[in-house]
């Protein structure tokens, strides 16, 4: 079943002032727990992306490990990790990125895609966007077919989205 | 379609040294990567559990978040993901347990789960068993009706499952 906007914005927790003061994280371990509200983020998400011919979803560690492996096997896709490093443990390739203090460092197997890939990339929450567009960077280097790029949630007043060329789809559940 | 122990076995990759000197490491990102077995292995912890009446599927941050969710979508039950601390942004309860080298620490949030649900821990490896004891003694501590714990590979040499008490169900895939 298809799940609203509604029903989504009612099953995400809002937590004010973490990880940080002033900052107003949106938490969606309350969904996640819910079987039905699982359920209908995974029909929603697979019928969002049925019918892109994707062979290879990418999740970025932790939190796009949560539904991406989901999509995968709904869509009869493989499921690739992007994790921090020195986490996976065969030959990577890697892509840094400026935060607000200091850099961040990304990796994903040397053997995880090839240029006959139609990729979906997935996390759960587009803010400023430099994790995925890092993500983005990497999966790039293996020159896949395509790459579509999703979110459950984006926070619209960040632009995260200018980030990504117009040759990449990048969709959300729920834009707040 | 069940995936046998051979499919299984073939499908991981075995790095010698990761993440230290005299550590093989099994690499299960080779499997997930393969569209048809990670088909596979989801059908395969399905029919393990389906009859168990499981509610919540536990998974153990990161490598536990990839078979985990999937698992909790295939059997109707909802996901809740241990994690490290600082990560989960509620109200939390945590464990902490020894490592070679000092101490770490676990953490869920504390209203993941209630004594009306049947638990599934999962996690991809179970070696000395350090973590999954942890979090077991988690779990215990809302008092849950039963708990299942399951791996996807099993180092028998290392004894892990001599960690837990005879009332909880302990199962993994392949024993190596």
């Amino acid at each position: 079943m298809i799940m609203s906007k509604e029903t989504l914005a009612k099953s995400i927790r809002e937590i004010p002032d973490f990880p940080i003061p002033g900052i107003l994280f949106y938490d969606v371990t309350t969904l996640f727990k819910d079987p039905a509200r699982l359920q209908e983020l995974s029909d929603t998400l697979y019928e969002m992306y049925k019918d892109k011919g994707i062979t290879k979803v990418v999740g970025i560690e932790s939190r796009g490990f949560i539904m991406g492996p989901i999509l995968a096997t709904r869509l009869g896709a493989g499921f690739i990790p992007i994790r921090k490093p020195g986490k996976l443990p065969a030959e990577t390739i890697e892509e840094s990125y400026d935060k607000e203090y200091g850099k961040d460092t990304i990796q994903i197997h040397k053997d995880a895609l090839n240029e006959n890939d139609v990729v979906l990339l997935h996390d759960d929450l587009l803010a400023t966007g430099g994790t995925m567009e890092a993500a983005c960077k990497l999966v790039q280097k293996m020159n896949p077919k395509r790459i579509h790029v999703n979110f459950i949630i984006e926070l619209k007043e960040l632009h995260g989205k200018d980030l990504f060329n117009k040759d990449v789809d990048v969709q959300s559940v729920l834009s707040l």
